[in-house]
């Protein structure tokens, strides 16, 4: 059996997506940037993806701005905007949170390396959410960007999206949000929300890997980051992925269609697997919140005395496919900074276990897990009978 | 009749090459960092892709960087290099052309602007090229880069890339190339011609669009450009494209099996529009040079006393797509930088056409271009009798 329960770290292509994407390979292949009639095709899909994106998110077709991925529309934003507001002499003071994706921290430290910014970390508490107070508390009068996550891709904790906007646009400060995550399960409203930027990605949302996207509210101008030809109206070159483009907008229109329907169903099963396990295993934390806070589709326990690694392993010969946090770190054995920064111990935070769901989940995977898991994490545990004294001893249990 | 002559521009996606990228988007779609069995197919067929694309240019598979674009690639090198030696105190002059792509010529004027970089921008000759002296004399111990293209996209004029090396090397300087155009025309061995990083995109050749690659020789530092997960080895984030590369391998396997019989049909066409239009069309200027220092696919002419725009309006009714010039630009009314640098007046850089052949050219085709261009131009000619003598008192003639 083929188990897929990693829908966050990818999605399959949707094949009505690819349906759409095939004309723009070697038919209508023409550059949008040409002047003769046959790429005048090119352009127009390009535009209709546009405006199909747009609506999804309530914004303005001119707001949206193509990327080859969630990554670079995080590199963008936040490079974008500090550079600009440096030069302009606005402020180097960028805020964001402890729980951020690499592309954000690792881009945050670039910037406090090579270019001076300041950088403030929110923490979190133990549900991954940061504190509104704190983040008050932190602007100044040099704050030139606050960027914090939508939903966290490892525990699946919903921030408070609109308490942020409203105090940013209160003290006249740019909103970014890195929605990679939130934009596949939830409804999202760019201007109900006071959002200024925020960046999605494709292959989240059943749409290929390569093709990604930055909302950048009418008004907002941060220094481009792909400097170059004139393509999306002068502020990202490069030759646009058309075919990439197409199955994008397709694709969100899909999940749009059928994103209510799709989040009754994957948070019931995500309930299920939730009290399924904290049923039937002893030791077995779940990391985040529970509820309306939480993305319809994460499941992340901790399971005291076992190395996710491991379990990994042992659920991968079972067929099924899960992981130990975000995908693009899987390679790297530290533990998760996610739960680090939300209080786990380092023993914890390295017995964590991801689950994510979507449109290849069934009922009988459901089940399967349940069967499968306790016996996984019970003979793993009996391979080592002494870790319940060893970590009573050290006090983590 | 469709007659595609703007190769150049972009090319369709060869069908086998869309034949191999096929299973990556909804059956090997899984994400190359994870650590399950199911997602090893897409690390496999990336370090297939990287295999093949080192072997076409000599390269070591370790050097290869798969990025967005051939733009991403230009922009890494350049901003990359750049910071980095910056950062060190070690030098912050760039030395590039005045004919390099805007991927090039915007990021260097980013890199002034923003960060106090110093670029001396080599003039070229009559026919596109530029001076070794010049080079030589330019080279500071400031210099950090040289960045040169190794063929121009509107001229078709192929620089002498190994004296450049050579110069790079024996001054311990990095050289870049962007080889977007050459690399889909000419066999490029990068040990042999001390070329330190090179940039290269997918959809030039007929690979889809939204892949590129950079090389980056071994020992070679540059700053990462896109900060975040660990992929690419650590040096460029973001989710890989694994369809888009698994595509851009088999593509430039392909290119490489039929490069020389390619060249040798595909030069005859152009020797032969070239010839046809000097002889039939009166005062047609041709822009770059000829024979092996001009790509094998590359026509670029002035039309004295006519807009290139409206040419390329009358080809187009015809069925002919050409282009003035880099598409990139053609939103612009600016006449070609490229032509200016090298010595053209206005009115000429304003006249121009490119036709650039490939795979989609036919017999059939070249013999069409030579019978429907010369009404066009008699006929845009007549209609301003007087451009003659006004051409002639302004001693444009």
């Amino acid at each position: 059996m083929f188990v897929y329960m990693d829908h966050t770290a990818t999605t399959p292509t949707d094949p009505g997506v690819l349906q759409a994407m095939m004309p723009y390979f070697n038919d209508k292949f023409g550059n949008p940037s040409s002047v003769y009639s046959f790429s005048k095709e090119s352009r127009s899909a390009i535009e209709q993806a546009r405006a199909q994106i747009a609506k999804a998110f309530n914004a303005e077709p001119s707001e949206i701005y193509f990327t080859s991925s969630g990554s670079e529309s995080d590199n963008w934003a936040l490079k974008g905007t500090l550079e600009k507001s440096i030069k302009l002499h606005k402020g180097d003071h960028l805020i964001t949170s402890k729980i951020e994706h690499h592309a954000i921290l690792n881009t945050a430290e670039y910037l406090e390396k090579y270019h001076g910014v300041k950088v403030t970390y929110l923490s979190v508490d133990s549900e991954g959410k940061i504190d509104l107070d704190e983040l008050k508390n932190s602007i100044t009068d040099k704050t030139a960007l606050v960027s914090i996550m939508f939903a966290n891709n490892e525990v699946g904790t919903i921030q408070p999206v609109k308490e942020i906007g409203n105090i940013c646009r209160e003290n006249n400060i740019i909103f970014h949000t890195d929605a990679v995550q939130a934009a596949a399960q939830l409804n999202i409203d760019v201007k109900a929300l006071n959002i200024d930027m925020m960046s999605i990605s494709g292959h989240k949302m059943y749409a290929p890997k390569g093709i990604g996207a930055l909302y950048i509210r009418n008004g907002v101008r941060p220094e481009n980051f792909l400097h170059g030809g004139a393509q999306e109206r002068k502020r990202r070159a490069s030759t646009e992925n058309v075919a990439g483009i197409v199955g994008f907008g397709k694709a969100v229109e899909i999940l749009k269609g059928r994103l209510n329907d799709d989040k009754a169903k994957i948070s019931k099963w995500r309930d299920k697997i939730i009290t399924g396990i904290l049923e039937k295993i002893p030791h077995a934390k779940l990391n985040g919140t529970r509820g309306d806070e939480r993305l319809p589709n994460n499941i992340n326990f901790s399971f005291i005395g076992v190395e996710g690694e491991t379990l990994l392993l042992d659920l991968d010969y079972k067929g099924i496919s899960a992981s130990t946090g975000s995908a693009c770190s899987s390679e790297s054995l530290d533990p998760s900074h996610v739960l680090l920064a939300m209080g786990l111990k380092h023993e914890q935070a390295h017995g964590s276990l991801r689950f994510t769901l979507g449109r290849l989940t069934t009922d009988e995977h459901v089940n399967y897990l349940l069967d499968v898991l306790p016996e996984i994490i019970s003979r793993r545990r009996n391979m080592s009978p002494l870790w319940e004294d060893y970590l009573k001893s050290k006090g983590e249990l």
